[in-house]
């Protein structure tokens, strides 16, 4: 058994604690917090150590799955756990990530440690999606839709706002941009021509709601270069309505072959998620199996999905892979 | 550059002529033909050499791509060629791959070569989709559905039955079947549930069209399991609608996460091709830069896509595919 370990348990670090139970091959050692172990309570009963101990288990733990925030957490806990250990993060800094894999890098290589970075979704699998066709369509362009589902940072931005109680945003893609790309096209988009935001309100008693909806769409970055629709429902509306974290989206790349370009095509990868943290807690297990075995390979230093072998992601033999699933 | 050999010209060969000749490492070394090679011509005038004097071109290719037929060609093609170069196939019989592939290895190993086999769409990019989509998804079903497109091997079979002076087949998926499983189902399909195959057939002069009708209809694996439909038509309505040789399709795999399987997840790859031979032909080329790679590594034997860690596949630097890629 491939022994976890856990550091932070919110969201995603639950979602890690289901995948890694329901697999043949991984167990979890422990889940790390920096709160007061005391008051955490693991949903399988996996048992709870403070981050301060974390350094004293390197015996006890092959690779530790890092489920914090790219903003505060992964920038410094990343490089700092894989002098020590094998680990996985979903850094999703796009803007950042050359530097954060470079930091990973060096410490991993220090220790003799596999550090895989930028484990989820996007980046992720979107990633390989996107690789994976340029490699046979070079001739082309890529375009990358998400939703539609919750946008954390933006639903914490409106919360953030004077009389906001309560807040759920959703990203959606814009349906006739979707058409275009999907029937070929390489348009030119702007943010606003490739998605929608819409966002659900709770205000506090007494509110000024013209001025929140004004502050919302008016937000640079977050909500004025889009279209953006603001709807103030209850408090019971939104626990009902909007307490899931759906999510999804789809990359398409459509381009070329032929030696003068003749032959369109297009290659669409796409998901639909009743729970993004869970679907990425699954690939943040699944990146943890082939960190063990690359490691158990004598290689070290920092990783993405690129560089994984496929099969390494699997917990099916080779004998199995090559007969069921080639 | 890394120098490709060509093994076999017909409409795959040519599409990895296109794909070598416009990438931006690659360049033919040589077409190799067990034809005349004065009868054959290659679309970029690269040179065409007898297939028996390839023995000798071991100092002068860095990879051959083998452009046979899985039946008859690549079954002796690449267990003989792997034993001198690297070599790359688009082997598609699902059956016999764990035979093939454990022939290449021995062949491979021997020479101290890398043979990576099944690198087209399907064997190959549905694939990979296919075990990504398991990796994150463990507790689901996949499924595959091919079309809407022209199955050479069906339309050889017509071709063949008396009477019939040309043939065009299509594979369609049913539009019922793929939205069952896009909605997350998991039904049991026969294969009349999943594919209809439609059929435009070109008699001969006084030809009995119903005797045709029937035998195709009544063909056992190709056509009896299906519904098939079959229009006569002209042989000029063939050239002008029927001459070309898409493809496509989908891997769809769904399924569910969480500790007690709470949230549902659908995740689909989906490729809509005008040449399905540029497009396989892209896909071998993309395969033999990972060959080469994986070889100046030092690896050796038979590996397939799974085993190729995505970045191998691209003409792209890793500093452009972490800040442009990921």
């Amino acid at each position: 058994m491939i022994r976890i370990g856990i550091a932070g348990y919110g969201n995603i670090g639950r979602g890690v604690e289901a995948a890694v139970t329901n697999a043949p091959d991984m167990e979890i050692a422990a889940v790390f917090t920096r709160r007061d172990p005391s008051s955490v309570t693991t949903v399988t009963g996996a048992k709870v150590l403070s981050y301060d101990t974390i350094a004293s288990m390197t015996d006890d733990i092959d690779v530790i799955i890092i489920c914090g925030g790219s903003a505060t957490d992964l920038p410094w806990m990343t490089p700092e756990l894989a002098a020590s250990f094998n680990v996985i993060d979903s850094f999703d800094n796009h803007a950042n990530i050359p530097e954060h894999f470079a930091n990973v890098d060096k410490a991993a290589r220090s220790g003799g440690n596999v550090g895989i970075i930028s484990c989820g979704w996007d980046p992720g699998y979107f990633s390989l999606a996107r690789i994976y066709a340029e490699a046979a369509i070079p001739d082309g362009a890529a375009y990358t839709f998400w939703g539609r589902g919750v946008s954390q940072g933006h639903s914490d931005a409106i919360r953030r706002i004077e009389g906001v109680a309560d807040a759920r945003q959703y990203t959606v893609p814009v349906e006739a941009a979707l058409n275009r790309v999907r029937s070929g096209e390489h348009p030119e988009f702007t943010a606003r021509d490739m998605h929608l935001r819409e966002c659900y309100v709770v205000a506090e008693e007494g509110a000024d709601k013209a001025a929140i909806e004004q502050a919302i769409k008016t937000m640079p970055n977050y909500f004025e270069p889009y279209d953006t629709t603001v709807e103030f429902i209850s408090a019971e509306e939104m626990a009902e309505k909007h307490s899931g974290l759906p999510h999804g989206g789809s990359v398409i790349r459509s381009g070329n072959t032929g030696l003068r370009g003749e032959f369109g095509n297009t290659v669409e990868f796409s998901l639909d998620l009743d729970s993004n943290p869970y679907f990425t807690g699954s690939i943040l297990a699944a990146a943890a199996r082939a960190a063990y075995r690359l490691s158990c390979e004598g290689q070290s230093g920092a990783k993405t999905l690129f560089d994984v072998p496929p099969a390494y992601l699997s917990a099916k033999s080779r004998e199995e892979l090559l007969a069921h699933m080639l």
